[in-house]
């Protein structure tokens, strides 16, 4: 048996999620692709894998809803957080060249974050694919030159593409954030730490949201994230999700979240980790 | 000329978007598929279509930052709302039946969003495809009696196909915001308003979006979003997205908005318009 630890991860290889994976657990891991979110959490559920990394949020495409679920569902603990560089690559296959490019394919996420390259070149299509690494995958396997792709670095790598251009995308500001989880919560403090809280209020009451804050404002806790979405079932009750500064071995920051807790009618500890920071893949 | 109104969306002929712009203003209009949300946003501020309907949030994907985003950059105004049931429905050839189904094709979030049906079905694979409604043409096209898609009920009728099962989610409670966006901003003030708001705050201060939605809280001003969004370029500085009950007609709300202003280095209006009711597609 290996003793390899294998992190699991939604997507093909070469995805931006396996990229997160070895940013956030080292680059001595074995990584095991999976095509569902929900597959993902089951394979750390059950103790096939002992970790994940999911994304949480982008900072052009929002929180991703869906994981917040199945962190709640499953009660898998985050352990630690990543935000990465999405950087999209425009890659073609070794015997091609720009010139003879007249088709991409990629997401259509990643062709419309890179909608100026299309603007310049009217003559080069933006065709819809499902994934950026299937994408680049595609290429490599049709041998056509007349295609490219626009997928990771990392992708390109792997299918051995040859790399037309770096940074695509019309906004460099594209950072997604990635969560390693685990079933044990981490217990180690290490340097700024960071909690993750869920939260629903008891009803509509004007201003309820601003007690709550309340607990935190008044004990100087920074608070990092800050998001309502809606019950859709029940109107005009809401789920919160809180990033705050610290963790609940800290007396003010335990007392704060317990405060809390008699106001809100559930609240949740997705638990406390190290801060992430922002990570440039080379 | 056609005297008949063009809205413009995003997307393949039957796409959910489509749907909207019937929601929000009528059945008597015409429709305007386009590749990316950018050529949306650009149709309408260049005047070759007077509105465009856009999604801003799902309540299992969250919010389209990107369609925030363009709201800043082109000044377009909301005008209108409706929040739309995503119903997934599993469509095929209408020669075919569910017993001669191997594969599902759809995008990789409607797969995911019906992964129930394919834990209880084993022998149909699931297969990623670029667009829920370009699954349904791709089905229609080919004439595979063996390939299923997932799309929504009008790109089902779009396409003549067979429907073999409706509600194929996971979770029913799938909606999202659509927003009817114009170069005018709406002036009429019809049943109960909204308000969408964006605001920067000044610098890191602890509790600096507490005594921000004080401004709200201490004039019993509902919030019906608040949602915070990091500036990734300036660590430490977050934009927030802020919808409130009433419209600054209202001297309460105006009062607010201002004092808000005061407090906040940038502060925009998005509009104001009536709150949109949650609607099932028939």
């Amino acid at each position: 048996m290996s003793r390899i630890p294998c992190v699991a991860f939604q997507g093909e290889p070469g995805a931006y999620s396996e990229s997160a994976c070895k940013n956030m657990f080292g680059t001595n891991i074995r990584t095991m692709p999976l095509m569902l979110f929900e597959q993902v959490f089951d394979a750390v559920k059950s103790g096939k894998v002992p970790k994940a990394a999911i994304p949480i949020e982008n900072s052009l495409a929002g929180s991703i809803h869906q994981n917040y679920d199945l962190l709640q569902q499953t009660d898998l603990k985050i352990i630690t957080e990543t935000q990465l560089r999405i950087e999209h690559v425009l890659v073609c296959h070794p015997d091609s060249s720009l010139r003879k490019i007249k088709r991409v394919i990629s997401h259509p996420q990643a062709l419309s974050q890179c909608s100026n390259f299309f603007k310049r070149r009217r003559s080069v299509q933006a065709v819809a694919f499902y994934d950026t690494a299937g994408a680049a995958k595609e290429v490599a396997a049709s041998g056509d030159v007349s295609m490219g792709a626009i997928a990771s670095i990392h992708a390109a790598r792997n299918y051995k593409l040859k790399i037309l251009r770096r940074n695509l995308e019309n906004n460099h500001l594209n950072f997604t954030r990635f969560l390693g989880i685990s079933k044990k919560a981490n217990k180690k403090v290490m340097g700024k730490m960071k909690t993750s809280l869920c939260f629903e209020a008891k009803k509509e009451e004007t201003g309820v949201l601003f007690k709550m804050l309340g607990v935190f404002a008044l004990r100087n806790i920074n608070l990092l994230k800050i998001e309502s979405r809606p019950i859709p079932k029940r109107t005009f009750e809401y789920i919160f999700y809180l990033d705050l500064e610290g963790h609940p071995g800290q007396k003010h920051v335990k007392n704060a979240i317990e405060q809390l807790g008699d106001m809100a009618s559930r609240l949740l500890c997705f638990g406390a980790y190290p801060q992430g920071t922002k990570t440039f893949i080379q």
